[in-house]
């Protein structure tokens, strides 16, 4: 237990593990985008804020850096992970204009891109992506947000004119919260049910023009303003409503369904849901854009509050000259610390989930192979996953990073309001969280066979006769690694040490496994009442009365995969100070988790009491160890100074020292004043707190 | 186990109970405060939003219903709890005009009411209640905050010119945060530290002129802004500094300490920190006041997040004709209730702070008793803890209720947003809450008999040598109530139902007794390290070490005064079916914080493992019986309907009835056109999940 770290750490060694496969996307962002124009701008209007932004969206695609994702011949890189990486740079900048750019280019272009086919290419990608043509992605409605496939918009085909009429029948099937609406937007990629022939082929995707050249709404679409909102500012959120719109032929994005001009509906994929669903797996990089973008902005909080807890002080302290530093203090360490291990776990895993997007979407869209439905469904669960735990981690540690600066943190200058404000929303967008914790449940549930992403319905699979699925983990990246530790640690857990990093991993599979196997057990005990002739069970209830259960499940599985995660990326450190810091920060990731949910661990035997309190005596002892290196764990960040725009940054430590300054002077007059009293003889009385005597 | 709740409660039974002692005052405030022009406003400018609340608050003054608080003589009516409760209302509306309020009258007007004598009453009250001195209430300074003691502005008493010498000696000693000093204030209390005669008296408070007539800052006033906040936009929040402003002796609020013409001190407490903690203990009102209005946000925003989860559907589910409410699931239920059940538990506590101090008040105040010194410091320690668990439960809840309306509830239109923002910084003003827990902490360490509510060091206090207090817990107003419960437990534990109110009560018991005796044992062991002379304890480790266990006692202590509060309120009930409701309401406070704190109770042997997964089943079953009753709660909080302004709740019971009378009507027209085909035939190609065969 005792620390063998070194007293110095060299944090460019921890910024180069961090850094991973897209180094050169992370470096090219800090070098290009330092210029002061991307930084936040506090105290705007909603105009101005959407002005700035819309501007500084046309000068981000004038630099030409917005392509990484697009296809070469249309001047892109195809490079997924890439564009996804920059995304994440982007948002240690201003998050509106993030927001914008994954609209634009991810969501729009991106739907255009990958649901379209060549001539849509050709018409409008060039456009696209160079901001000539603003464009909007309308597929969540006020009545249906995570519910997507029962969308109630409708378009339906008619042969006679060979166009579609695009219509919303009432308010629920408005489209809601679209960004680039409200001003900007000249086209939508809108989603409805397609109807032709008579038939309902399910969701499909329409481009649409919506403004004219003027920018005035076209003949047949009603646009509405979101109006202001808690954050994001400079992004234009609006509403869209269209009546009996005629929409041609081919502006159907047909690459996965096509609509002759007879009216004939053909598919190479004959399942209509698990066609929808292949249709929007296509866009995982939204998900995993915006994981990797509350990422960034938790970095930043906590980079600002680390650096302000080591130079501002708080209250005098027995046998200090000088008042405590706010980082000294257990309850302090023990807000940060274990929130900045988390941030390090969580970068590794989603650098993981990064390449694993990028390896899965260059093979089928540059090398033209098939698609792997079950790794694509399980890149789709593990973007939903990190996704959460990206997000929600984001809201509670910007909150504690606020209030870890006290009244500093409420101030807009020092940034941090405008990080909680905008980042709010990433809970509930690109998915609502607790939607995609079920849409986690029911892959682990069905082994990913039949969960096609969707996000309703882990209730549904109950029914599958086959349900009775072994609980079985997939091993991440790292298996051969993870797997050593495992086996390495000897039999009886209560001997092993806290420290062990394999009795850690097996704790968070053994939660895993036994949590994914009771759900699995109450489902189908469930499921047997609910067809009892005397005293059946409402369907519904079958999956309501689990669904916590069944949510834990999910949280115990990502919980496993950030950890392994965070294994895997200690292996690329060189640096063996590094190492043994990330070894050290993993140790407090994985005990404050289990501290955390400790309550579960002792239910069910994997902690006796006296483990489980020596278990918070370890966790206090890492933060012990970890103190020192507080700052060198924000700075392996790599974030440049000049993207900070915190003002309390430039002015505490100055301060700070002005006021010791100060005060020594005036202990030295003091002093002297007293020279030919006792010694300290006329500080009883003072309000120092150090020498008033004890209980006073 | 099984539900013996009526169909139906009646709402104004609940609220009956809920307005207690001062429901004169809220009656008054809901037939009056209903003029829209109390609603919060959106998207405005800093500068619109100042200008809005300083009318209002002229405006407010108008009413008379500002004065409650102050003397009679002056036209007001001498009612502390009244002063706090109507706070308390006006925080249902716009809290800028709240925090604005309570700048003015509570903390300004207070200061001066409490801390001056008769000339600054006679001079300066009248001018205050009516608005036409708008004021500052200048403690806290940019480098100390919560640490008021060790303030760093002086003010010098110079003989010759029978004036003191107010100073700013550097830039961390600059008051910050300061209410109403941006723009509107006119005159401060500015509290310092006094020297006369050369020798230092502590802190002190003087009525200083800051802006003339015109509203320019007078000669050596430099006046800032904060600039905009993240949230509280028509506050204007501004830094103060002194550059040696001459402030004439009368202007000394000399209540606790004078300063006669030649300089000498003289004051009816001798002990300077005693002195300091008399005169801050007057000021108690401001951090009731803060507790209770974030009370009424969190209210608020449970209203609207409850009574949108009651009409919003979201997926379909088999058995049932339309999509699910939200309010139905298992998991938002979770969500919701027992935040529900806490605020009620909290609103119970608030309202018997507020009576007692009240009644503390105006035996001193009114009736010129002695102050009682054991009751002051337990009502410090009161209204800290209340503050404390009332702001984070705010922060908590209304993060949680912005996510359970989803994206709606990110738009400013339906108040969120706003309730979020403004009530932020309630977890860090007026003392921040880590501050305020030791502050909590150090009372239960020393029986209140050293504590003075001193914010800094319940440290220093191991150091008296008496610190072995036994740990005895004080009863709450309902103590003969509470102890015929407890002893009302048959012996074991473990045969006792979960939802036996004496079971529950000594679990909230047994836990703050046994951590408190534990932080007393480690402080003493850690004291006698700390003398060891071989390996002596740094004096700051003897303290710093324990901090999360001393906090956590606080925490315990904090919850077990609530639930007492919450048991007491339900005999307030006459309506048996109100008194049925909250009594199973209450069933969910108490289980559910066990059940959030179930590690603790399973490590100290109080919960077996098989009666803490019990205790999940419990609280679940307990969601189940108080779903139906989720919109009959919030009413009960007799928030008037034009106070809420959130668009949702006007719009979504509408849309979702449309859509309903839609999906009908398309149904229909479906089966009458398949008429021909077996039933449900052309039904099996639809998106409705109902028909979409399982695994699909």
């Amino acid at each position: 237990m005792t620390s063998t770290l070194p007293r110095t750490v060299d944090p460019a060694c921890l910024q180069e593990v961090l850094d991973g496969r897209w180094a050169h996307v992370r470096r090219d962002a800090r070098e290009q985008l330092g210029d002061p124009e991307y930084a936040p701008v506090y105290g705007e209007s909603v105009q101005e804020a959407r002005e700035r932004v819309t501007r500084l969206a046309g000068e981000l695609a004038a630099t030409g850096r917005v392509g990484l994702g697009f296809p070469k011949e249309y001047g892109g890189e195809a490079d997924a992970g890439g564009s996804v990486t920059s995304i994440e740079m982007l948002a240690y900048g201003d998050l509106s204009l993030m927001v914008k750019a994954g609209v634009q280019w991810g969501l729009f272009g991106g739907a255009v891109q990958l649901l379209g086919t060549r001539r849509h290419h050709d018409a409008y990608l060039p456009d696209i992506m160079s901001f000539a043509l603003p464009g909007c992605f309308a597929m969540t409605e006020t009545g249906h947000g995570s519910d997507v496939q029962q969308l109630r918009t409708t378009c339906t085909y008619d042969p006679d004119t060979r166009t579609f009429d695009l219509h919303t029948p009432h308010e629920a099937a408005r489209k809601d919260y679209i960004g680039n609406a409200a001003k900007d937007g000249r086209m939508a990629v809108v989603f409805a049910q397609l109807v032709t022939q008579g038939e309902p082929r399910g969701v499909h995707a329409w481009l649409v023009p919506i403004r004219d050249e003027d920018g005035n709404p076209v003949p047949g679409v009603t646009i509405g303003d979101d109006g202001p909102k808690a954050g994001l500012l400079g992004v234009d959120n609006g509403r869209l409503t269209f009546d009996h719109v005629r929409v041609p032929r081919e502006m159907l994005l047909d690459r996965y369904g096509q609509v002759a001009e007879d009216g004939t509906y053909t598919s190479s994929i004959e399942n209509e849901t698990r066609r929808f669903f292949t249709m929007l797996g296509t866009l995982v990089r939204g998900r995993v854009s915006v994981g990797g973008s509350a990422g960034s902005a938790t970095r930043m909080a906590l980079d600002i509050a680390v650096r302000y807890g080591d130079v501002r002080r708080q209250f005098a302290a027995p046998g200090r000259d000088r008042e405590i530093v706010l980082n000294d203090y257990l309850v302090h360490q023990r807000k940060l610390l274990p929130a900045l291990a988390t941030s390090y776990a969580l970068a590794f895993a989603q650098e993981e989930l990064v390449g694993t997007m990028h390896d899965v979407q260059t093979a089928v869209h540059e090398h033209g192979e098939a698609v792997d439905e079950a790794a694509q469904r399980e890149l789709e669960s593990r973007a939903a996953g990190l996704k959460v735990a990206n997000t929600w981690h984001a809201t509670r540690t910007i909150q504690t990073c606020r209030e870890a600066c006290g009244g500093a943190g409420y101030l807009a200058e020092n940034r941090l309001p405008q990080l909680k404000a905008d980042t709010d929303v990433f809970t509930t967008f690109e998915g609502d969280n607790t939607v995609l914790l079920q849409l986690v449940a029911k892959g682990l549930l069905t082994g990913y066979r039949d969960a096609f992403g969707s996000l309703d319905g882990w209730g549904r699979v109950a029914f599958v006769a086959d349900l009775v699925r072994e609980a079985v983990l997939e091993r991440t990246a790292a298996r051969g690694l993870i797997a050593r530790l495992v086996d390495a640690v000897p039999g009886r857990d209560d001997d092993v040490p806290l420290r062990d990093r394999g009795w850690q991993l097996r704790m968070f599979e053994f939660r895993e496994k036994h949590t994914l196997e009771g759900a699995i057990r109450r489902l189908r005990r469930n499921a047997a009442t609910a067809s009892s002739p005397t005293h059946p069970m409402e369907p519904f209830a079958v999956f309501n009365s689990v669904q916590d259960h069944v949510l834990r499940t999910a949280q115990a599985h990502v919980d496993r995969i950030v950890l392994e995660a965070f294994v895997a990326g200690i292996e690329r450190a060189a640096d063996p100070g590094a190492r043994a810091l990330l070894d050290t920060l993993c140790d407090l990731y994985a005990l404050s988790t289990i501290e955390a949910d400790k309550g579960w661990f002792l239910e069910h035997g994997q902690l006796t009491a006296a483990r489980s309190k020596a278990l918070t005596g370890t966790v206090n002892a890492l933060l012990g160890e970890l103190r020192p290196h507080m700052v060198t764990l924000v700075d392996g960040f790599g974030i440049p100074h000049v993207w900070k725009n915190a003002a309390i940054l430039e002015e505490e430590a100055g301060r700070q020292e002005a006021m010791h300054r100060e005060d020594t002077a005036a202990q030295d007059a003091r002093l002297r004043a007293a020279g030919d009293t006792a010694p300290g003889g006329s500080r009883d009385d003072t309000a120092t707190s150090v020498d008033v005597p004890p209980g006073q």
